[in-house]
């Protein structure tokens, strides 16, 4: 955790779908490095689908593990902003979690382990005017320079345990199938799902290496294996990414556009 | 103005038309921490649409307020490189920007006070050689790096009054309405215009909260209010924005769309 | 070379075709300043087209020659990533490159002067783990942060000779004319070769100022010229770009647009 408490290099990562046009993201680089000028900021990305909290929340759980403990990572896609969803602080065994509860920061964040949530209320921790349209800017940056110069997550506000859940339901399992989502799929086609290791070595032991892929109507074959080469020519195959989550990977095309797979479709994994 | 002189942090903002698949800006920020190790590089922007100073203008004049005084703000939006349009460097109350002669600058430098405009002809402020086609690299960028450094902006070169001025004209008030221009559209669809709090207070005093929007044939009702959260259903709203403009905006959707409005649109404001 | 021997600032230059929606970007900068926190890092582009070493080269030779000496250029552009293709570092007389042996780095490093090629095997400069996927992250941020903080590039692994070469042909030269190759077109149209200072200069002296480009069957008038202001009105002309590479350029539109020519073209230069 001492990347809080005022070493070196505190760290601060940064998520939006502000896009890379308008000059929001630089204005929260400016508060930042106005309040704590020592501070290193990495951008996760500004390109999540406008409002898209369920992007949002997988890219940041992607992301997350890469940076060293003691980042506080701010990530603001805030459809609410203006109305009375609440800014909070999640602080973790790991890091500490800034922008608002709707669920952006939970899935990453309960990777990590959650050990407070705090409504953000002290105003002393955030701009003096504060605007009704950008609290990544007037709430959510003050708040993150504070916390990575020193300030502890208590200092912003009450600690409250009913902060709205991470948007990703968990995949459904029984005796013959894994029923799992598409979360993202990535700029080279592969398609991550909310499986995890667990489920795939759940899945192998019921069902073996050979699997079919159901997804509406369509069937697909596919195999689990450990990396790409153990692919052949134009196999499909279900393998660990290099995030954490399970992916379906093609060795030498794009799956997503192949297998015609997006974001937010269902996927029941069986017995071949 | 303590950032010019040398303290811990010397801050750059970064603004042009480069975009991010060329390696333009790179080279910018290469020269910087060549001549200024230590400077800290914020990009404000480099989505300007190619050679768009007005556009360029509006977006450096939002992101400015939110940097810390001493700030030195380079921007290179600059149709007329190679030709006899002069190198600039501005003075202002709280900040240094440096770009070309062309108006670029004018419109966030006059919102912090013009305190001297310099050309830059100092050959050991810039690279030795100079190419005809890429100042930003040659002549620009080493210039913001010696000023972040320390250096004063009169030893760029000799003080002139006969800059380009903004290149956005006043909106014209009259009794009944105030005309104003579009200056740009957010991407969330927030219609920035050239009015300012002044501007909103008159309307505001002369034709009360109901108002209508005209633009060419059409006449859109609207309401002037504080916050998004005061406009109800599909209200249009006028708004005092986060960046210090009057906006038109709606609530749930995104006003320019809906509304059919884009910059450069001429808007008149009367009663309704 | 004191930028690799831990001084104050040490500089990596990143360029990838990862995009900048996913955060592999992110996750290799994380992993750079985990080991390396005082590492400056700037991007280069991460918008070179997927898995086009040839675009990725270019780019790289264009950006180097800005960065002070002992930036470590790391580079990925990778569809071999997984196989046996295997992840080197180039030592040249200003820099280092890291990045995998598929000829991305040559061109840039030729252009400074390679010192030694070494293979990347030692496990102690890499990630403990090493995923098949994502070896910008697992092998070539880790390396590229170790070197830049101090180590040596010959600990990395033994040194090779059989390196993949650049991806780019020599310009083939004969009595009467020059035939190039288009390696990239910028954001404003300019349409850069893989001619050199010295090729200008050779095909100066055998024709003179007005040559004519052949391209398929189309044959275009063009002058050579120092500088765009030496062009008048629809001109066309080659000149010595701010890159080092000679462009195809017109002074006031779009030369790639207007004489449609695309990066992969050949052009016969020859008298007019």
């Amino acid at each position: 955790m001492k990347g809080r408490t005022g070493r070196a290099q505190p760290l601060v990562s940064l998520l939006t779908d502000f896009g890379l046009i308008d000059p929001f993201v630089a204005e929260m680089k400016a508060v930042i490095l106005s309040i704590c000028p020592r501070a290193r900021i990495v951008d996760v990305t500004h390109g999540v689908a406008e409002f898209d909290i369920r992007m949002g929340a997988f890219l940041l759980a992607e992301a997350a593990p890469s940076f060293p403990a003691g980042t506080v990572h701010l990530a603001v896609v805030d459809p609410g902003v203006g109305s009375s969803r609440r800014p909070i602080v999640v602080e973790t065994k790991r890091s500490t979690y800034v922008g608002p509860d709707n669920g952006l920061l939970i899935l990453s964040a309960t990777m990590e382990r959650i050990v407070g949530v705090f409504e953000i209320s002290n105003p002393s921790m955030t701009r003096r005017e504060v605007s009704s349209t950008f609290h990544g800017r007037d709430v959510f940056a003050p708040v993150a320079a504070h916390i990575v110069c020193g300030h502890r997550p208590e200092e912003c506000g009450i600690s409250i345990c009913d902060y709205v859940p991470s948007p990703f339901p968990d995949p459904v399992m029984d005796d013959e199938s894994v029923t799992c989502e598409v979360l993202h799929t990535d700029k080279f086609g592969n398609v991550a799902t909310n499986l995890t290791h667990a489920h795939l070595k759940y899945l192998h032991a019921k069902v073996g290496h050979e699997i079919t892929l159901s997804t509406g109507r369509r069937r697909i074959h596919a195999r689990i294996v450990r990396t790409f080469s153990d692919l052949h020519g134009k196999q499909v195959g279900l393998i660990l990414g290099s995030h954490g989550f399970v992916e379906v990977v093609c060795r030498e095309s794009n799956a997503a556009k192949r297998l015609r797979i997006r974001r937010g479709n269902v996927l029941r994994v069986s017995g071949s």
